[in-house]
């Protein structure tokens, strides 16, 4: 499209923004107007995208990061013929694709859910990388990011990140118009301090006047001719084109006050189409067959560590399906995802101490068909939740596995343990949460977890833990497995991971007391096996959950929740971390915290003897 | 203390390092020997530090950032002679106050507990602000962070904050060891690399040999005669000073294959005592009288949103209490934090869009015996879950506050609604969770909270609700409010804020129908009233629960919690956010999620019937 052609398009753009969000009657049509020029000559003369076929694998792919602006979003797709006009006055109704903040969920075309500020660039950097290194099809990535934002550290770790590997792919669009919610941001129109920032990243940086078509059009070129990332920093207004709320505080997340007056200085309602250049032929280059993985078996009895099993079992799942990456917060020695690393090092990525980042380009490199494992400690996976909750709104499969769970972990202290994660995962929609006790566990559950949908996370130990199912056994999502059971049990003690084994071990102690006691391993912690739960607790009447983590949110919670459909609740003690812990030995650790065998017995005896009194 | 001097005292923070390493049999010596020179010159010529009074409002602040290199902090406190050598070899033991990492619960001279990287130099920002901006007494902030912890976004949201605020009390001296935990790190020894992107910052930089201890030296003085904040670039060689370890991969975290020869290859075992200059005399400035506060008071039958009532409040708290100060997250006209800022702009700070750095600051703040109060969205506060987490762990005492919590919020769409903050918050160690349903009990727990320890979180909505409570009404935390009850009562339901509304309304509509429920308010989500709910149990033998949150780790567990200590536990029904919301209005996101009063009445009726029928 020629300049003049692109500027009618950008002022339809605009007026789009602002017809939807006053049929909505919210939005934000000011932050779309600041952009509408860059997202009309992206669109109409750089961006190759097949709206029919968005799952080709040549498509460029967009991400906006200013997630808020999406009434522009609509207006391009409408422009490109995706949508129609009834639809985009659709916005942000009940039931309509077009949902404030733009889902993948919904819409064919969107990569990643967005509205969480400062996540756009982050997994654009994981497509990026997915592109250079793995599909190698070609497409480019654009991100449209808000100036804002630019504020979360999480752009920083993605441009050191995008700098490192020179993601010549990845195109950073900065919408600077100076103003964020409340106000101005620190930088205002300074272009040359964001400037400074990106290209100490080591990014290639282009600053234009984001209103002037040409600039624009030049900008997009020189972006696609650089060796590594390049940002444009385009000095844009916000509400550009509307004088009454052009460049102007206090306006932000409103529609226009008077809609038609801005649609008519906008030079009113338009019906530009735009056809957006195709992608070149591509194919994919990974292969989705999936063959069945022949893991590691391990011998009943033999003492190894599930971070083990894991590392093992990802190396073997890799081999068997060549569409599973992996990737390492910089510990792959102690999550031991270094197996992987090792058999697979054009599929392994190194992601450095930036947790928000590893798990950002797990999301990126899923959205292309790719299946990640993200290795780190447990404890820091808490560094990435809100990562996590935008990866469950966007649909994401990607697998999060955190090492060093629980004051098990010993010496290093309660820094490094993972002891809220349980909660922290088990509260995210539609995600699924396991916690093997064992090495040949681990391995059929590292397995499953490839064929899962959405957020799937499995907590691994430390230290070696007896191996005490066989290599055949399965371990189905949802299940649970009863360890010991006699028709005499005077109550069940639920546990996982390493609380298992105490378990069984104050199973032992008390059978030899005479208190035979059922055990239950409930590694799968969400799902929860309500049927084995509910038979437990029909037949035993008391229920005793032990767990290496928080009282809230994890196995007693989970067991809870079998119970929360209105039947009858039998009698329930959870034994969990409930003192801040130091360093001393994981045995003591578990003594201090009264989940060993030996304060599970003393339990046990305690609620056995109240059942009778009763 | 001179060159020789110097270099005597490294060696010795080398030798002690090895030492307590070797005594625990676990440990990172050699992270400690790479910034023994940094830190031998540091506490002997520069720090200003009263190690027998550290309340001392004049002291320096030393945060270890790289936190795993506490060997060479305890060294550093036994060259003070804070600590004796007895203690420093009962290093990572049960009960001995050096843990692994260092934390304020145990160690009177520690600011903030570290070990999970890239916190430290947020933390510091904090600190430095407070004593740029409130306490004015002059001490310095001095943050020791290792290179790999570089990579941490985190980092550059402080660096970025104490630029553009010009913290000239402020340095950051990093460790350029080259290694991090699993190999080296993405820049080895490039300085310059490190350097650029801290002047992009607005940093001042000195780049020296770090074991060059007269250039050290002279770093240290030029930091302190800058306009802005300094970070010193400093190579050194992990584990300098041994030749079988030194600057050698694969011994991260590891104490040295043979100590004894490691200390004679240092020069034997010494006793160097340090005789650390004390701060000039200093006051504080804020007042730590706490009146009661003026607040304000709303007449029964308003409609005013949580949120309004909370940035009233708090500008009222603010006048009552002269060491109260106000955090936001760019979006105060949201939070309402506004009205503090109006009112106390001395106390407020603006913190952009960067969470991480908004909980590290307030960390910050109150490690200097400031009140934070830091607001942002519910759902953004999932950003800083590891700052949360590790504030628990330094049992800082801050005040959290997220607004626009859960689908309520209407038609912004699931990436702005907080769905998973009281799992989040509950699972915290020690923390107070708080949930108000009107204007006046939001007002007496704003109020209340200041006046708590630990993490005290509070949950406000973005719509109008009804006031039900009158202005003197109290509201003890780990307290409900019974707001219905009859001797007739055939279930009760139990909600907080905006579900305890539409849990009013069900139960008038089940009362025209001849059901009489019961109704709690549970505004303390944590602590629990177990006590109301047990005899809500006991005299209605049915609870409901019902939470805009997302079903796993908020009101429904929590009342559950109340059960799990062996006894009965009554039937239950939880009523929670179960699927992913879109855009919709509130009454239709309520509606939608099952929890407006038409679906409490429904789930009431099945329960109450399926009473009947068993």
């Amino acid at each position: 499209m020629n300049t003049r052609q692109l500027t009618e398009l950008a002022q339809q753009l605009r007026v789009d923004s602002v017809r939807a969000s006053a049929a909505a009657g919210s939005g934000h049509p000011t932050s779309s107007m600041s952009a509408a020029d860059l997202m009309a000559v992206l669109l109409a003369n750089h961006m190759r995208y097949d709206f029919d076929r968005p799952a080709h694998p040549g498509n460029d792919r967009f991400v906006l990061s200013k997630g808020h602006a999406s009434p522009l979003l609509y207006a391009a797709y409408k422009a490109a013929g995706a949508i129609n006009d009834t639809e985009l006055l659709t916005f942000r109704r009940l039931d309509s694709r077009l949902e404030g903040h733009p889902t993948p969920r919904r819409l064919p075309w969107v990569e990643t859910a967005t509205g969480s500020l400062g996540q756009g660039l982050p997994v654009g950097v994981g497509i990026a990388l997915a592109g250079k290194r793995l599909d190698r099809t070609g497409y480019r990535v654009w991100v449209l990011c808000g100036d804002s934002e630019l504020a979360e550290g999480s752009v920083w770790e993605a441009a050191e990140h995008a700098g490192y590997e020179h993601l010549d792919n990845l195109t950073a669009i900065v919408d600077v118009n100076r103003l964020g919610q409340r106000g101005p941001t620190r930088h205002g129109h300074d272009l040359k301090a964001y400037a400074r920032r990106f290209q100490a990243f080591g990014w290639h940086t282009v600053e234009i006047d984001g209103h002037d078509i040409d600039a624009v059009d030049r900008a997009f070129d020189e972006a696609l001719s650089t060796a590594g990332p390049t940002a444009i920093l385009a000095r844009t207004l916000k509400g550009k084109g509307v004088a009454s709320v052009q460049d102007r505080e206090g306006l932000h997340g409103k529609p226009l006050p008077d809609p038609e007056e801005a649609i008519a200085e906008l030079g009113g309602v338009r019906d530009v189409r735009v056809e957006v250049h195709h992608p070149p032929a591509a194919r994919l280059l990974h292969s989705v067959e999936a063959r069945r993985a022949d893991l590691p078996r391990y011998e009943i009895g033999d003492e190894v560590a599930t971070r083990d099993a894991y590392g093992k079992a990802l190396a073997a799942v890799g081999t068997a399906r060549g569409n599973v990456v992996a990737l390492d917060g910089e510990v792959s020695d102690s999550t031991r995802s270094e197996f992987f690393a090792k058999e697979h090092p054009d599929r392994f990525f190194e992601c450095y101490i930036a947790e928000q980042q590893l798990v950002a380009s797990s999301v990126g490199m899923a959205t292309r068909g790719w299946v990640p494992y993200a290795s780190t400690f447990a404890a820091f996976l808490t560094r990435a939740y809100d990562f996590v909750r935008m990866a469950s709104i966007s649909g994401a499969g990607i697998n999060l596995v955190g090492s060093h769970a629980g004051v098990s972990i010993g010496q290093d202290g309660p820094s490094q343990m993972g002891l809220e994660d349980l909660a922290m995962f088990r509260a995210v929609y539609g995600s699924t949460v396991l916690y093997p006790c064992d090495a040949n566990q681990t391995a059929q559950l590292v397995a499953e977890m490839a064929g899962l949908e959405g957020i799937r996370y499995l907590r691994t130990s430390r230290g070696g833990t007896p191996v005490i199912y066989s290599a055949t056994e399965e371990f189905p999502i949802g299940g649970s497995k009863v360890l010991r059971a006699s028709g005499e049990d005077r109550l069940t003690v639920v546990a996982a991971g390493v609380t298992l084994h105490e378990a069984l071990a104050a199973a032992e102690l008390l059978d030899r007391e005479g208190i035979p006691v059922r055990v239950i391993d409930l590694y799968s912690v969400k799902p929860v096996d309500r049927r084995t739960l509910h038979e437990a607790a029909e037949s035993t009447g008391c229920l005793l959950t032990v767990e290496d983590h928080r009282e809230e949110g994890g196995i007693g919670d989970a067991v809870l929740d079998a119970f929360a459909d209105g039947r009858p609740v039998p009698r329930l003690v959870r034994l969990a971390v409930r003192t801040m812990p130091g360093s001393a030995s994981p045995a003591e650790q578990l003594h201090a915290a009264g989940i060993d065998a030996e304060t599970i017995a003393a339990a046990a005896r305690l609620l056995v003897e109240t059942a009778v009194v009763r």
